[in-house]
Formats: C-alpha cells, structure tokens, sequence
C-alpha cells in the first residue's frame, strides 16, 4: 500500500477515522463507463451532457380532444348562434399525413395528433355538439361504436384564438439545448426525458459489483443447527443487504473457515465478479486472525498501490481495519472487524462511501443532524477514541440504543442512528448537544 | 366498481384527490404472506413477531484476544512481578470442547472463543508477554508461524476482575424474548439480528409485482427512427422505475397500440405476473381512447369489486383517471392520463402509495413540507382544480420549474418537488408559504 507509506509523519500508531476515510477514498476511482439500456441505469450517473437531437414536442399537436379549426371560422361562436363547419375527417394520434382543413371545415382531432395544414387551433369536443347536431357533449364517441370516423358537420359554440390548445413544436425543449448535465442521477423523471429525445441507451458509471465474505470458523449459516462453541453468520447478510441500499450489486460468499489458504483461494476465486470486495473478521492481533494473515503477503510488492495493510483506528467499534487493493486489477479490499456492531457502523463510515465512489457519486457521506442528548445518564467514552454509540432519533432529540458492546446486534436492529462522541470527550451528559449520522 | 357505486351522493361529477385516494386504498389489500431467504425479504414488512430461540450469545465468550484466567492467579500482578501462568493450550472461535483452565494455569484464547471451564476472565494480549518472555506484545504470533500452537508459560502483567472481557450468555438478547415486531420493515440490522438467531427464512409481504404498459399509436420505442405525427414512448419507462422505486418488481410491457382488442388481450396475457396493473393513456373523452373503451366492459357485473371505473378528478394535472380491478383474481389496475407530466404526477399521488399499501406498510405518502413560493410573479391556478405544479426545493423556500404544461418533460426532470395549490386558492404570490410534496 502506498497510501500506508504516504500517510503524513509523526502520528502516533493510530490511524483516526478520517484519514482512514481519506485513504480509502483518495484510492477508490469511479467506475468505467458503460453504455446501459434505461432501465438498467436506474439511479446510476451520467457522463457527458446530453443533447437533444430532436425538438419536443417534434411537431405542433393538440393538447385536447376536439376539432382542429381554422380562427376566423369560428369567430363570434356562441350557444346561440354556433360556427357550423364541415368535418372532412379524423387526424388520430400518430396520423402520418393528417387531412387537410380548409375554410369552413374542421377535422376532429385526438390530444397528441399534429395540427392537419390549415388548420390554426383546435376547439375542445365539449365546447361543440360532437356533430350530433344535440347541443355540447361532453366527449367524443367511441370509435367502435362509429368506425366510420368523423363526417358531416359538427356545431361549434365557443370562439377560440390563434393556437388555442395547440402545443408548439419544440415548446418542451429544442434540438441542440442541454437535456441533462453529465454527473444527473437518473430517476425516473430524468429516465423519461432520456427516452422522449428518443435515447434508448446512456452512458453511465455502472453500480458495482460487490463481493461480501464473513470469516470464522465458528460460523454456521442460520438454518443450520449450532454446535458448542459455534455461533450463526449474520455479517455477510447485513453487509450484501447494506451493499445493495447503496447501490450497490451485491454477492454474498458466506462465512469463510480460519484457515488462510482457503480464504486466499476463495477471494481470487471472486475477483473475477468483484469491483469491491468486503471481509469481516480476522484483522485483530489474535493467532487465527487469517484474513490478516492471508491478505498482508498477497501484495505484489513491484506494483504500487497494491496489497492490504492492516491498521488500528482511533475508534470505538471498529479499533482493527485494513484497506488495499489486489489482484491483478488492484481491486480495492477492505477488511472490517468481525463483531457485528462493528462490522456494520465500519460499513456506514467506510464502504458505503467508497460503493458510492466507485458509482462516480459526489454526495458520499448519510446526512448528519446536532441533537439533544436523551437519556438518564451521562455517556463514557474512552479518551483517544471517536465513539459511534447507536441512538434512535426523532425531532432533534437522539436517545442511546442498547450499550456499547460491538456484540449487541438486537439493539442494533432498533437504531436509526449513530451517536459520535468526538476523540476528546469523555463524557456527555444528557440534554447536551451531539452530532448524529442519520442511517435513513 | 362497488366503491364507485359507495362514493358519497350530492357531488358534482369531478371526484376530488383525496376521494379518488381513498377509494384506491380502501380496495388495495396487502399480498399474502410468503417465506422468503433473508436476502430476498430485504426492504419487506415482517408480518409476525419474531421470538429468539436461543439466547445471543449462546455461550459466555472472549471479547478480546488474550488469555482465559482464573482471577486468584493474577491477583496483584504488575509489570515488575507478573504472574506467571502455565499455557496448557489454544481456545480458538468456534472451539467445540475447549481445554480446561486449573489453579496456576491459563489458555490462550481468540475473541469470541468460548470461555473454557476453569477460567474466569480474559487479559488481552497486549497485558502479557505472549508467551515469549520479552516483555509487553502488541499481539499474538499467527499460527502459520507457530503452528504448534501455545505451549510453555505466559507472563501476566496487570490484575483483572472476574468476567472481565467476558461477553455473557444472553447478553445480547434471550432465548423467548422478542427479537422483532411484527410489522418491522427488514433492513439491514433486522436481517443480521434475523441470521443472528439462526433465522435463515423469514415470513413477510413478498414485493408487489406491477406491470407497467403505455397505449398509444404515435408512439415509437426509443432509439427507433421517428415518422412523421409520432413520439417516443418515455411513460413505460418512467413508470417502470418509479414503481421500482416504490419497492415493486416492475415489468414494463412497453406501448400498445389505440386497438381495444390488442390492448384487452395484452392485459389478459400480463394478468399472470401482475399483482398490479398501470395504464398510461386513453383515458380521456376522445374516440381513440382505447384504455376506456377496453377496459370499461371487462367487468364481471356479478362479481363485487369488479371491473374499471372511468372518473374526472378535481386537479390538474391528471383529471382524466381510471381505477378498478379486473380478471379472475380481481387485479388492482390503474389507468393513468397519457400526457408524461400527467402520469408522472399521477404516479406519485396514487400508484405508489398503492405499491406501498400491497407490501403492508403504513406510511404509504411521500413526505410533506411548507415551504415559502420563490417567484418573481404570482402562480395561477385554476379554480375548484387541486394543482400540482414542479419545483425545486431547499432550505423552506421552493421555486416553480417550467411551467403548466403537462408535456413538459425537461423541466420535470429538473423538479425534486411538487407545489400544492389548494383547489379554492386562484393565486399565489411570491413569498406566501405553500405546500410541497417532497419527491425525495
């Protein structure tokens, strides 16, 4: 790693949580672009402007159902005394090459046909007798039950002026201007605009592949029946569900045995489907600690910015981490701690980031809120460490989930947020104020 | 319809937002209960209580790598005099019958390892000389290294308490109590506290699956070479990810054609993968609007709840709306306008509330703020119609996006918001404090 060796002099041997951060993401380069279908690049990001090639609408239409008219025709129309205009036909949505309105005549017309040659406005069906010679109606009459289309004469009791419900040619946007700027998300709305300019594929940063293991061999996968000693999996399925809120998509390896070779042979066995790849466990200074053991050889020490290096945080959860890159792609690893609270509050600071990196995101980071401290009594922290306490928040008041074991998954499963008590606070006594990250 | 039957006598014939609403979610039932993989239930609403079946953890464990002690033994122990206790072997995680701790004697044990018989509490490794009589370590040798395991005597450095670094049996959750409630949506902490408790299936309302389908014959697949009078679909496609947004698996079916009888049997043949069905176009009073004419007679009359009910809604965009159920399993189908502001903005305030209502959760409506107009002149708006107009908001104040027109694409792909006009408001003037719907 030579974001190891680059790291600034004169620290002691604890990295802090934001040059952890700032290593990981000062590595992490977006994505490849890809050029995807639309659908496909739901909610990833743009590379290039977007111009449009035709004009919206690409020709004037009718915004009503009606009849298409020529202005002065229909002058001076009233209940009284209605404009009677002879109908030379329908021009329906998607007419190729609509009747021709001439004076005294009117075409009935469908919301989105094109204006017929003549023809200056277009009165609604309810405004004229749907030439049924009965007063106004209030719509047309279905097709099947008059497949013949409209003929004879239609009464007209309302004026209307030049372009009345009439949509211009190029009123929504016109060929050459910018329809969306590189780095758009694209929803919906965005997607829409994409294929109305008769886009059917984008170039976009596509989501990445992320690769989640567990480590440990006293791991069993839920459904299975526990022996002595052994305990379930439950890492790899909150960071593959983690991984895909973030966009990402997400594979889930399972736990892996304490035994390095297996773990090395099954993580260059993923890197094939991997952008990312995420461990937990194994990075602390016990004698099985095989993630460490297995991923601090695997660098190759001729090419920079390759191999793990395995580092000790100024935090609490989360004290062992490791970050680097392998294989032939550099693909980047990161190796969070095995105790589940950790493995996930190491998630939100760390790999979630980095997933929304990878996407070529700017926005990388959960919203942060300052709220009330609620509780009974004061918060500990150790001095030196920044503390991610789980919190539940409502209303600019946060109050503390559970305790501060990193083994505590059910209260975890009731936090809607991080606490963060700074490095040089000890303590926090209720009603003070503290900043939370908001897990949404 | 049964509930068009129900709607309350004495109205005029627009229906207002709020009853159309009701009316849908008044009919829209929650899906059936399924068993799903964990992974599969992610963003799904639990529908019983979960109970842990056995206590987390399971069995008293290390929560640091170190020794396992007896506390006499270490009693008075300091860096001048350290205890020195015989190493009678390794205690690894998942350790099925781990050795037993005697007076005078430690084991070596990895966090989460269990506590083994004998021993009262755990010193880290960084309190001891790891076995190597050289003073204070930083951490354990890694078995590949010394794969014998540890052996000889370990010198012990400070004193620890009984149950120090011990994480208790159940001190996380017990067997019997509730892990989570009913109702609980399942996301990432829910599935590892699931997975954690050995959980490897869980019973929740499984996504809905809603199949998404424009009509009209103007309208050419992006990407397809435009003839004269025709568009490109954009709806398919902004329908299909919003509804995917929603949480729903979406298919997008694409655009039929202004043929009743194409479009009926499209339906029919989309009706075994849909537990929701979403129209766009042929809803209004012209006599091509096939979705109308289809859909109007496919009712079965003597079935309650049946059939496609054709109504005017009060509000602008999107006064022209169908909504009713159809075929055999009486599927929910909505019948949005064709015009993509329209269907957009229809999307929004009744189908994915419906989405939402099918997958059981509660808080079925997008957020909602005030926020005060940014304009330089006054919004209009048409009397008695409930307006929904796009705009840009932040920090409180909200600014109108493009105008009226509900062709206008490129300006709804600019909007985060819609601006509430109340029907009985004509006018709003800058600076006054309105409603938005925030589209997050």
């Amino acid at each position: 790693m030579s974001s190891a060796a680059t790291r600034p002099a004169g620290q002691d041997d604890l990295w802090s949580v934001d040059e952890h951060l700032e290593d990981i993401l000062s590595t992490v380069r977006p994505l490849e672009p890809i050029e995807l279908q639309l659908l496909d690049a739901q909610g990833c990001v743009l590379v290039d402007d977007v111009t449009v090639p035709v004009s919206l609408p690409p020709f004037d239409n009718s915004s009503m159902d009606g009849y298409a008219v020529r202005v002065a025709d229909i002058e001076g129309a009233g209940e009284e005394f209605p404009a009677v205009l002879e109908v030379v036909g329908d021009v329906a949505a998607g007419a190729a090459d609509p009747v021709r309105v001439g004076p005294g005549q009117a075409a009935r017309i469908m919301t989105g046909a094109p204006l017929p040659p003549g023809a200056e406005a277009v009165v609604p069906v309810e405004w004229t007798d749907g030439g049924l010679g009965e007063g106004p109606v209030s719509g047309m009459r279905a097709r099947s039950s008059a497949p013949e289309g409209a003929e004879g004469h239609v009464h007209v009791y309302r004026p209307a002026e030049a372009r009345a419900h009439v949509r211009a040619m190029g009123s929504d946007v016109r060929a050459g201007e910018r329809a969306l700027e590189a780095g758009t998300i694209l929803g919906p709305p965005q997607l829409a605009l994409l294929a109305a300019i008769g886009r059917g594929t984008v170039r976009v940063r596509p989501r990445p592949r992320v690769v989640v293991l567990s480590t440990g061999s006293e791991l069993v996968q839920p459904g299975e029946q526990l022996a002595t000693g052994q305990i379930y999996d439950s890492n790899s399925f909150s960071l593959t569900a983690a991984a895909r809120d973030a966009g990402a998509i997400a594979y889930r390896v399972g736990a892996v045995a304490d035994d390095a070779e297996t773990l090395r042979s099954t993580i260059e066995d993923q890197l094939i489907r991997a952008d990312l790849l995420v461990t937990t466990g194994g990075v602390s200074v016990g004698a099985y600690d095989v993630v460490k053991e297995a991923l601090s050889s695997v660098g190759d020490e001729d090419v920079a910015g390759s191999g793990v290096d395995f580092r000790k945080l100024a935090m609490q959860p989360g004290k062992p981490q490791g970050f680097g890159s392998i294989g032939p792609d550099h693909t980047p690893l990161l190796a969070l701690p095995g105790n589940p609270v950790s493995s996930y509050v190491s998630f939100e600071l760390f790999v979630r980031p980095a997933i929304r990196a990878l996407m070529g995101l700017t926005d990388l980071h959960r919203p942060r809120a300052r709220a009330a401290l609620k509780a009974d009594e004061a918060i500990r922290s150790p001095k030196g460490r920044r503390q991610f306490l789980r919190g539940s928040y409502a209303d600019g008041e946060v109050t503390p989930v559970g305790g501060t074991g990193s083994h505590l998954i059910a209260a975890l499963a009731l936090a809607d947020a991080l606490i963060v008590v700074p490095e040089d606070v000890e303590s926090v006594e209720p009603g003070s104020e503290v900043e939370v990250v908001l897990l949404g």
